[in-house]
């Protein structure tokens, strides 16, 4: 069993660095704070006895040697970046359980054939950069690196710049690891194992995703002295749409999501009709079919909105990833250690994305979940209990172990 | 008649101070371009022999001497400040068309018999600043000095701090001037006089506003593993509440007309289901009923909306000013005027809020308007023609010879 109060206190001094305004924690990827954050896991890897390498997309391995110097090593791990408004426990969770399964394999004197190797990745939650866990899919091949170093914030600031900025480029390429198993342990973010009663989740599958960003441009115009007739209202148009973009969700209920939680209307002027507005729709399902159906009305329903009101309308899709499914074994090895230890678990099928379902292209990949109170997450009053961490944590090294043999 | 090629080439000279980003103008007010334009502008009204006074908000008054010490003034001016994507002639029209008024009556060896004084308004435009006409505003006794100088800008700013920052805090006390008349020329804004073929617009009514700020809460959570129907999302409720604006304006047409141009999204993260939303209805009429029943369906439908999605909602009333009808006698002046000097003219109602509109309540005042392209403003592309100007600020010539008589 690991240790759930180092775990705890672990979680706690991190959550100190980026302190959000509510609780919660603001440690956005790439910003001064995700460079303490570094920092300090580094410490505590370097305190564990790990060998830490760097790729050149900033994401962060720390080693355990195993003993055979043949055997790929198991990686554990998920990412220290975090929302504007975001919890303490959403990605840090799976970085600082990998590190207690090597510091309680430590306590306890045991070897590995296999290394076991605990990551940070770089850029998960995708708010400051779109798309999320950015630096794990160039890891897994799905974007190239110049691609993802392009990605611009807000404030129109590289990826790559940033990254340098911060001073985390490391020097491997990304992506020349080859990897035994990865395993990720992260908070559920939805409220199903709560309302079940579980412990554990065994998560099967992952649903995927597509960010849509549309832009409508009308035309800037007096709110006063233009007749009602003559308006080009951009925000009545986005108004319109997520009615629609509702409305499509709910059409293929039980399963389906879309909202957009990123909304920009130019100039936002009070008495200004706003002459454009940029907004992302964020669609999911467990069902590529329902994702692509969702987009297909989004454009159809988005271009006859648009027409009827005068406005013009353009799509780029600024994200996706398919609905995934984890492999066999690795999810076996989940159920299996959950069992074992006693813990009351499900199959659940994950409702966010995760570096996981990128690394799951490149290498035997499976999660495993704990309960979050009240389902939430992406918001600064997310909480966990202090033994769902530990069951969690619990179930990863004896997964963990079991793949990585004695 | 006025030099109608001086007044366009002092319009050129303001735009080049603040340019926009399309060819208009950003100089928003108590910015620094602010301060240049004001600098400018006493510049020009010194060369022309006048004495300037600045109050302690700001206001402007260049004093052009009569030749009856006791008579009162004649007071004709606008707004130098700009949207933050606006025109070259909002406001600045009305403003140097009164210091054209000046050179003209200098060049033409004139004297009146009462003072003219040419103004500029501070924070006419009311973007950076809710509401609008702040300072005219509390010239005419609206609004307390105390409560003006705390109003704040999105970065939490103070009005009262901006303008000790850019050194144009004066030492007048604010509404201490006694006027004898007030006239404002400004660009109609609207498409009325352009369709009809009309010179000029005498200015007979203003229509009454209502800014109310809606504040719209709900929960942040995750857009991935939030299942619908446990969902808070407040740009849902925000977008319902825009069809209602629009349905509730096109209600009472063919008069009201409603918008938000201003829309605040939090935390507006991709992947975040917005958990506040902050947004600014403007509705307007020329009928205080129509405004009164607006605001009043506006919170009714609001709550409701609320209350279906298990929002909360406050509304807060952060501008308004009741229809106006302005002095029969100094609309008289501007349609004679216009017929003396043989422009094509007709009777209009102001779509837009005007410091004319405050300063109806505390001197006779009356508005002259003349036509813009397409109707459009509160846009760079604002444009009108040299002809147009020039026919307006000859209007607003006579208008004030006659009223502060020869
Ligand atoms: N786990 C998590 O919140 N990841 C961010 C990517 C997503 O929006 O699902
Ligand atoms: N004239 C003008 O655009 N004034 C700003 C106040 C308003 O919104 O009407």
């Amino acid at each position: 069993r690991i240790n759930g109060d180092r775990l705890w206190d672990s979680l706690m001094d991190m959550a100190k660095i980026g302190p959000g305004v509510a609780g919660g924690n603001n440690r956005q990827t790439l910003t001064d704070a995700d460079g303490e954050g570094r920092a300090l896991f580094k410490q505590w890897c370097d305190d564990a006895g790990c060998t830490m390498g760097v790729d050149t997309m900033g994401n962060m391995f720390a080693r355990r040697e195993g003993t055979d110097p043949d055997a790929l090593p198991v990686y554990v791990g998920s990412h220290l970046d975090t929302q504007p408004t975001g919890g303490k426990y959403d990605g840090v969770l799976g970085v600082l359980g990998g590190l207690e399964v090597i510091r309680s394999l430590n306590d306890m004197g045991i070897k590995t054939k296999h290394p076991i190797v605990v990551t940070n990745w770089t850029n998960e939650e995708g708010t400051r950069f779109a798309p999320a866990m950015l630096a794990s899919g160039v890891f897994a091949g799905v974007h190239t690196q110049d691609w993802a170093e392009d990605r611009t914030d807000a404030q129109g600031k590289r990826f790559g710049d940033e990254l340098d900025r911060i001073g985390w480029r490391g020097d491997e390429p990304v992506g020349a690891r080859k990897m035994h198993a990865f395993f990720e342990l992260h908070i559920e973010q939805g409220p199903i194992l709560e309302a079940e009663g579980k412990d554990i989740g065994v998560v099967t599958h992952g649903q995927g995703l597509a960010w849509i960003q549309v832009t409508i441009t009308g035309k800037d115009a007096h709110t006063g002295s233009t007749p009602m007739p003559m308006r080009k209202n951009a925000g009545l148009g986005m108004a319109r749409i997520l009615e629609k973009v509702d409305e499509i969700a709910w059409s293929h209920k039980p399963h389906a999501v879309g909202a957009a939680g990123h909304i920009d209307v130019y100039p936002n002027s009070r008495n200004v009709i706003p002459g454009k507005v940029v907004f992302t729709v964020d669609f999911r399902s467990p069902d590529l079919a329902v994702i692509q159906d969702m987009e297909k009305r989004l454009h159809e329903e988005g271009q006859k909105i648009a027409a009827d009101m005068g406005l013009t309308i353009e799509f780029e899709k600024v994200g996706g990833f398919d609905p995934v499914a984890f492999d066999d074994d690795c999810v076996s090895a989940i159920r299996g250690a959950a069992e074992r230890l006693g813990y009351s678990h499900m199959n659940i099928i994950s409702g966010a994305g995760h570096d996981a379902c990128w690394i799951n292209q490149v290498a035997p990949t499976a999660m495993v979940m704990c309960p979050c109170v009240d389902g939430l997450s992406h918001n600064e009053a997310e909480e966990i209990s202090k033994e769902w961490a530990t069951a969690g944590a619990d179930v990863l090294l004896h997964a963990v172990v079991e793949t990585a043999e004695i």
